[in-house]
């Protein structure tokens, strides 16, 4: 259970931390307003490749700064779980910092599935450019029409027909749909009902320019429609893809589902309290700077109580990823699920309640676009729903808390249930 | 103490309900989702008054549901704070319906004032025409450079030089500023530093296109902009206008400030209660809809609980509005402060939980434009600032409970304060 | 929904607060201080009745201050619910104010039972002695080994066999219990097992001295016993009483609960909230008394915000227990159930967060008794549980709201619960 | 940051686990149940040490599960910080097991102080005995006349006369200072009200039997006095000391108040985090064991979301703890703050809140002494005031966040404070 960042976690996070604040930062506000100028709103089909996006990236990849998310020692950086958590929680002070390092959700987990269970042709086809950058990827998992936090109400299908899988079904929130250099999705889907539970879905490598793909809107959070990534609902409508596309093979969804889950939680998570850490500093520097009644606002009612529960909140948030990333290092993505759920719980709540209170020091500039609140509270708020709403974690919680009793269950069994 | 609607409310009530059932929501989606199409985004020069709404105007108007929270038995109503209370909360259920009856802010704060404060000029000139909706008007009091929860900290000034003022300073969160049909705002600025705290600030009507008042830009509240209204930041240099255009006279800010917000407060709280009622319904009605792990959402986990506390706040909130109401009519607002405090910090809140709740169950839906949810966030968010951030208002309430043991402070006194 | 004290509630409320003020507060903490010198624990068989309370007792009834909780015009006050509320609030600002002017529960509960139930024998046997002040009563409901909350699961029985109801079953928390005046329980034990489920359960009057009838101890609630009164355990082994003991008649437990527990239940929230003002009080006072940090202990921290919480926390209960209380006059217990089980839920609930921030801004002082802080702890703390826990009540509220949408519910049936 | 219990902790760990296991809990309620039964109330003249608690001692102390707290390797088990904190928990289950493993406080601190600070007189005559278990000492801080949450109020005095310290003062919830064999404390009294504000404060070892000190009565808390070991209230008039009686020396005080409670507060957390595990096993037995409405209690409404949360609660507030004795151990108590103070915050409270949520499922039984759940309340209660109130430590937190922004701040200051 050492948590000590190790001496290259450290030497990471250093140059991490100096690019951002020498490179990025300098430059994301105007970016944002400049994006925002173009008002393209929910026109996807006008979005573009950032030039000063793909400098920064260029850079960051000439300096080594790349992929460090991946555990491959050749293709990443070859950190563990734990040793990679700081890095997110930096690139979490930064909207833009995840996708230069080359280090952004969903590219990341599509990366991580095709690095441990792609093919040789699959990883040629698509793990190479997107390791270099050069494409981006979606993962198609909820859909509009059902409930999507329970996996068994999922009706795309990935039916097999001789050679070819065909693929039918509407998924929504797709994040990175919308991005021109998005070429293609991990489809999840329906392949055999009459196999057991865990068995019955599968992940398929769609191009999204294959006939029947059809991208119906992009989805705004709170009104934002993050350009140009967006999140997006796209119909698949008897899309047909050779038998090779199928990830490890037919049924294997689930599987692969719960070892790709595991660490974007945890990547999640730890950008979560990088943002909360960011909403502090500014809810501090204004409370500072802002006079009312003779004080500076740090000073007035329950201000300085609030910092400190913010603080505590944070700190406890940070020391609980970390004890998931180490079980999940330890153990492996089973033997952690209570912890990864847990964080999965935590992490955005304190990012809400953070932002939340920083909104409310900043009086209005809180809730304009001066200040970046509104966006870090549209992260957390999203988050506490994507990756399985907080009811279905807590669910997975209770479960695996009451599982330590089961004789007790069984002996009470008869009384119902 | 009695909080029955009033016959007269009651047949409001009714017809209220009907109108807006009948004529409001058929339409409101379809027209927000137009605004939407047209991406003006805070480009406010673009913005048109709607035909629609216009027409929902006229037809409101004719059927006498105009003008009902105005006292004034021939101009409004002439119901009591209490009586118009139930109305407040039905309009509170749609976006366009305060529009629609005359009835949403600013502009009722500020025909009040001018109702009662107003010179038969004035009155001429201004009240008529907003009181027939042919108006718009704002109020510039926000200013941005200053803590603005301090009155005192107020920058903006309006000297007397002969027989005019001279208007300077920032003003921003000037709601409805951007509106086509936006003329005239009252400007509240330091008069006289030398008169107490509570003589030195006036209150002045100014022309919009009046020289020297310049537009900056509209404010984004969670990224909308609330097309065709809108909240404006505005600049005055050297803003020349003629005495006459004081309301009361030099000094009387304060006095008119605190007249004006009482029952304004009762009118935001009370359509936050509807607009939670409303968010309540979208939480049940899609909690009963969608199915998980074999049931219904309201019955699983802790649904059917949180659906219980939220009932019981929206009521215990309701109630202390109609308390604070019934209170304000029968001592007025000095008397009723304590209360008018208490229902600004209680019903926003209840609204932020009600809708975060809702957001929740509606899983990624609840984020986006297909639900109005973000919107009733915003509105939530907003008035937990405006009129006053939650901690002034508990400052208050805790200054007048305190007061009651001014024998108990006096005596212990010496211990420092 | 007129909250106003009626003029008479108004002088009664005037004569009760003067009356406590001078005549209870006084003797109140050298009663329970002698209380806890004789040390008798959990021996009730040492329990005596206090002569200073006889005293008490006996100067209420001269004045007139006397069963104001019945709404008989000639046995009480004939009080409505809604005008009696604000006297049972200012009772509960006392520990000994209830039984003083023979207000306490469980007794008026019974009176009740006994006056709009009772025949003519029982109401002379019975009703008479309690009204004078000169019996006290138990009632009997609550089971150890079952879960309560469910009456459904109730174990106790009530048989007929020829002329007599033979009783048997164990009950626990019957207050009142280890009273030496008290004679006479009301037991609610299954009759009819065949009956429909609300047709199932009886209520019998048992003299305390029937053959059978065995008290085994007294619990403490927070390690008090409450002498003279006590909380039992009282065991019924064949219990033999006439079939002339029925309350109305066999089966008829439900419906007599029903109507018992809506009033009491007012009672016990406006008790509540007295005695939260009380606590508030002593908050405040020890709050501006006591300094640090060169302040006094009331403008250091979120220490105003918390008051403001607080006042505004009691004075939402109060009206929420008031329209409870209304609506209970106005349309019955059946029609004000969401509303009951509302402040069941609140009243309580602020209760405890008053007391638990009375008892942090105490210091040391606030969990000893040197202040009456953890005694209305306990009283919060246990009536969180008694006459059904929130989740019961939460429960009740969830599904008379899911109700309105039956509609809906019975569209989606198909889809399981 | 590595909290991976060593080896030796673990096999500690799992001895003491089998001892209390085996040994102690098998008679704790029993032992429980008989000091209930004397009824000696506050009369600590006649509590008397017990036999069962003694026999328990020597069997603990035979095995070399003695002193476990005692950083030093000969006189204790040589443990850091970090190492010893799991064992704090393990005995945080049980309360009787601190002392059986002569690792109560306040007797740690105390042997700490003395370890660190005593000369070798002191050591021979006080802390000899301590270690074996033979003697009981007290700690004198808190004062009943002033808010002793600001250590500057202390109104104690000890005064260098000659070769004599002469004390002064009141002081109560001395702990410890009713049982029998408690013969020494430690006082805290002014000594140079001239000097700095960190060297006026001095520690002096008395005797209990010398004249002058007189101990007025024990306090309950929440009714309960805690037998033979009470919470004292002592005062001490002329009560002369020779100056060897001085640790370290006069106006040592602070300095050594700051080094006794880093440890003694990690020590107190990690009981409370034990306690917290005791509670939540208490509560999921019940919830499974007791059915209502044809399901255990774990099934019904947010019972199992209310399960996760304490869990995610309780680990949340261990990996604080075990982070706050990491850095105690690696930077010191200085460096080490905020965190102490964080987890003085979140340990009570995740406590407190875990047995209220235990009472609940408990339903009557909860609040009775058939569980130990009031007593637990009462350990959580009482320790968000002791060492320190809630208030005091969010204020040491947030002064060293803000401390972190100090150009800023003083950029600022001229704005007031």
């Amino acid at each position: 259970m050492d948590f000590t960042p190790s001496p290259r976690t450290q030497q990471y996070l250093e140059r991490i931390r100096a690019f951002i604040r020498d490179h990025i930062l300098p430059v994301e506000e105007q970016h944002f307003r400049e994006v925002s100028a173009r008002r393209h709103g929910a026109d996807w089909t006008q979005w573009a490749v950032s030039p000063a996006v793909e400098a920064l990236k260029a850079r960051a990849r000439a300096e080594g700064l790349w992929n460090l998310f991946l555990p491959d020692a050749e293709l990443g950086a070859g950190l563990s779980t734990v040793e990679y958590a700081p890095l997110a929680e930096e690139m979490g002070r930064s909207f833009l910092a995840p996708e230069v390092f080359n280090c952004n959700a969903p590219d990341t987990g599509n990366m991580e599935v095709l690095w441990k269970y792609g093919t040789a042709e699959q990883k040629e086809r698509w793990l190479k450019p997107l390791l270099a950058g050069e494409l981006r990827s979606a993962f198609c998992m909820t859909e509009p029409d059902v409930a999507s936090s329970d996996a068994t109400n999922m009706r795309a299908t990935a039916v097999v027909e001789g050679d070819e899988i065909v693929l039918n079904g509407k998924k929504w929130w797709t994040t990175g749909l919308g991005h021109p250099k998005c070429k293609v999705a991990i489809f999840m889907g329906l392949t055999d009902p009459k196999a057991d539970r865990h068995h019955q879905h599968s992940m398929v490598l769609v191009p999204l320019d294959a006939p029947g793909v059809s991208i119906q809107r992009m989805l705004p959070v709170f009104g934002e429609y993050d350009e140009p990534y967006g999140h997006g609902e796209v119909w698949f409508e008897n899309v047909r893809v050779p038998k090779a596309n199928f990830i490890v093979g037919p049924g294997k969804g689930f599987e692969i589902a719960q070892g790709r889950l595991g660490p974007g939680r945890i990547h999640h998570c730890m950008r979560c309290i990088g943002a909360a850490e960011r909403a502090l500093q500014l809810l501090i520097e204004r409370g500072i700077a802002r006079v009312a009644f003779g004080k500076p606002l740090v000073n007035l009612g329950g201000n300085r109580e609030r910092i400190a529960d913010l603080r505590i909140a944070i700190d406890q948030a940070r020391l609980l990823t970390l004890f998931a990333a180490w079980k999940l290092d330890d153990v492996g993505a089973l033997g952690a699920l209570s912890e990864i759920s847990a964080i999965k719980v935590v992490a955005p709540n304190v990012l809400q309640q953070v932002v939340d209170e920083a909104i409310q020091i900043h009086g209005g500039a809180g809730v304009s676009s001066d200040v970046p609140l509104t966006a870090l509270f549209a992260q957390a708020r999203a988050l506490r729903l994507a990756d399985g709403p907080d009811a279905v974690h807590r669910g997975v919680i209770a479960k695996l808390e009451l599982s330590k009793y089961h004789h007790l269950m069984k002996q009470h069994r008869s009384q119902g249930e």
